[in-house]
């Protein structure tokens, strides 16, 4: 009787105790990874290296190569099992050297510059530039309703500003660049013979910010984004004077197909080695500024994770996997890629993805992103690992779209998650001259790094 | 019958849906404020002016003389009912021309440079300056088990760096910060010549950061700051040089008391006009920098409160009264003056305080502090206003300090709040030349406002 009385005791302080010491136990590890990624990480030299050894790299550009031979290179020095190179076609296309713009029959100032960059994928002018009346538009839908003669041979001007109220800037983005994306096609498609698309900011200066516009089959019209004061400048000139023209110079062209990389570097497992834990970013990178939070960050947190595990002598159950993906900015084919791989790579499993591509900004927490039948039980165990991240910053995480590349890999029943750090500054820098290394804080990015291994570790101890 | 059953559903329908809809109201309102500010507010053009027409303003300067008298006018255009200036009698300290640090017989380097600057209150050298040996220590324990022949007519250097693995800068500055404030003075009082400090920052470059030390009735002797590479360029050559000496000359001294002033501002209340709400933030600012971070921003965000409920046309049931504290920075003596005058003035009541100290970056949340009777009630209730303000970033609301100068409050019971913005760039900016208008962004700067008014709201309109 009493051998039992102590088994039942010893039953009852193992069902309530080994819960709170596995969790204190988490929360001790969790706190040495930070401790860890503060201040033994190299992740903020790599970006550096990144953005002011080789700054922009389009996919299939010569800096892109540099880029994936340097991080492939340092992956290898940090330890990774292996590393290697996966092959992607992409298209490229040229900026050339000329975005020029200027209002050159304004009663009230006469000939005037504005500043102006050609969107990625913009078709070209004449060495002569062309001109023409322009007709502004707050939406595609407010295009669409114009008579067609007020389009014809005219210059579209889309000009709705992102909306300053949304306090997570990627919503004020997405409410506002499909005039980006599609306005210059739809322009095209009604006989426009240019189009003008106010940047994609929140900040009231007068940079121009560039970003891929896509033409489908539609042959490609001159397409150039303004700096927000050159913008607002056109428009009020606009209302008293509808015959406005202005003229646009832009010696950029499409190129040829060319081979990129995506870089791949493998910690292996040791329990499960085929099921993958992805973390990753992509490499590629507009050839204004130097893609520092877009998204040079995110692929030295995805390495620092790797080298994170490997200082601290940490194996996972599974196969920690960086991915550093070509190609995101036109058109997601590294991506696509690495998902036909994936797919088609039987013996692998993809347990999970974490993906850092919304710049290097103080850590706020994750998106998750799952298939219907793991959706509500994945997340419900992440928001206790939420608890244990959430004095380091990491106070949300929801459920949502996750990141642009790892979603390719959502149909394959991989649980996804997107790292979200503070939106505030992301657009001021975003696909411009301002995304530079300078705007990236080292603590910021470090943290947000020792998140995403804090998560990979504890979403490989517990499963989901 | 009918009608008995009728007031019972009504009541119970009372009971579950009122609450409900006032949650929403809020919700709602609260919205509508963040709105506002987002695309109405002033207060980013206000820290514009403050740093950059008048820039640094320690109190008792000509500086901070215009920073009151600016900052009152834009109170009063605001539509403040009333606007006074409440004299503070301050002490006064000149930096002088010259902050010099050198090293002069180093076998390795030879004579060498350090980038240094003088802390606040330090005393001055002759103009031949002053040389000695170099004694480091890491504490001030370390200095006091020293034989007193190893610090007498020596300079002792302070070198703890601040602990990089605190995710809260703000807890590291703490932890190493008695250096500063309390090293120079032990230092005097077992016969060092001088003190050199390593700078409170964690970001590693050479800018020095000042702030002030503190001296009591110890005769000061030079006491200057060293930037973190000259710090540890020091401290490296040390290690094999024993009898390494250096020079300081530092033109600094004590000046005149002066009378500086607080800036009091009153939008008066609907209901209960004589309890008293304060928003505040401390007007003076180190001479070096802006006073960007430390403290313009939490003044005109603490402005914009008033300005906000002005533009939407809320009064609130008690007064709301915006206090810029005089001469936070050398002994809190506006914060002092005013926490008399809130004792003495007995019709008046302090219901609540929320300071705005900790930089203008993007928000995270408060922290509150109030005696031990209100303690827990206080927080229970902030704990549910906290999730309406989590969508704008204010996740975080825990006790603890608050503020420096509203805490001159807590014994009058006086509800305390400190806003909490994101702390990782702190201090990189704190005390230094490098605390400037440009590193702080306006969307951070208004998101922080508005939720200081949310709180301002919700806490009026709902009590303890």
């Amino acid at each position: 009787m009493r051998q039992t009385i102590f088994s039942a005791l010893l039953l009852a302080w193992a069902a309530i105790f080994a819960p709170l010491r596995a969790q204190n136990e988490d929360v001790e590890r969790v706190g040495d990874m930070f401790d860890n990624a503060l201040t033994q990480s190299s992740c903020y030299e790599w970006l550096r290296y990144l953005c002011k050894e080789i700054g922009g790299r389009p996919g299939g550009s010569a800096a892109y190569t540099a880029a994936a031979t340097y991080t492939a290179q340092m992956l290898d020095t940090c330890g990774a099992d292996t590393v290697w190179l996966q092959a992607v076609r992409v298209p490229t296309w040229q900026r050339g050297s000329v975005s020029r713009v200027r209002i050159i029959n304004s009663q009230q100032v006469g000939t005037q510059e504005l500043s102006a960059i050609a969107l990625g994928f913009s078709g070209g002018t004449p060495k002569t530039g062309i001109s023409g009346e322009v007709v502004e538009v707050k939406s595609l839908a407010e295009l669409d309703k114009l008579p067609i003669e007020q389009v014809r041979g005219k210059i579209v001007f889309f000009n709705r500003p992102m909306d300053a109220t949304k306090s997570n800037t990627f919503h004020a983005y997405g409410g506002a660049v499909d005039q980006r994306t599609s306005g210059p096609r739809r322009a095209a498609e009604l006989g426009a013979i240019a189009a003008v698309v106010r940047s994609m900011t929140l900040r009231h200066d007068d940079v121009p910010h560039s970003g891929v516009t896509m033409f489908g089959e539609q042959k490609p019209i001159p397409a150039l984004a303004l700096g927000i004061e050159s913008a607002e400048l056109l428009s009020e000139l606009l209302k008293g004077e509808k015959n406005l023209r202005i003229s646009i110079v832009a010696d950029c062209a499409a190129g040829k197909e060319q081979t990129a990389h995506n870089v791949i570097a493998d910690w292996r497992g040791t329990e499960l080695p085929n099921e993958i834990i992805v973390v990753g970013g992509h490499l590629d990178a507009w050839d204004v500024g130097e893609g520092a939070h877009d998204d040079g960050a995110g692929c030295v947190q995805a390495m620092e994770v790797l080298h994170l595990f490997r200082r601290m002598g940490i194996r996972l159950k599974r196969t920690l996997r960086v991915v550093l993906f070509a190609n995101e900015e036109n058109g997601m084919y590294g991506a696509k890629e690495y998902a036909r791989y994936a797919r088609e790579h039987k013996k692998e499993k993809h347990f999970a993805a974490i993906e850092s591509d919304a710049g290097g900004a103080a850590p706020r927490g994750f998106v998750m992103d799952a298939l219907a039948d793991k959706q509500t039980s994945a997340h419900q165990k992440a928001q206790k690992w939420r608890e244990i991240l959430a004095p380091y910053g990491f106070t949300d995480l929801h459920t949502g779209g996750s990141a642009a590349d790892i979603s390719q890999l959502r149909d394959l029943g991989t649980v996804l998650f997107g790292y979200r750090p503070d939106s505030q500054r992301y657009f001021d820098y975003h696909h411009s001259v301002s995304d530079v290394f300078e705007t990236v804080n080292k603590r910021e990015l470090e943290l947000g790094a020792a998140g995403m291994a804090a998560l990979a570790f504890l979403m490989d101890k517990h499963g989901f």
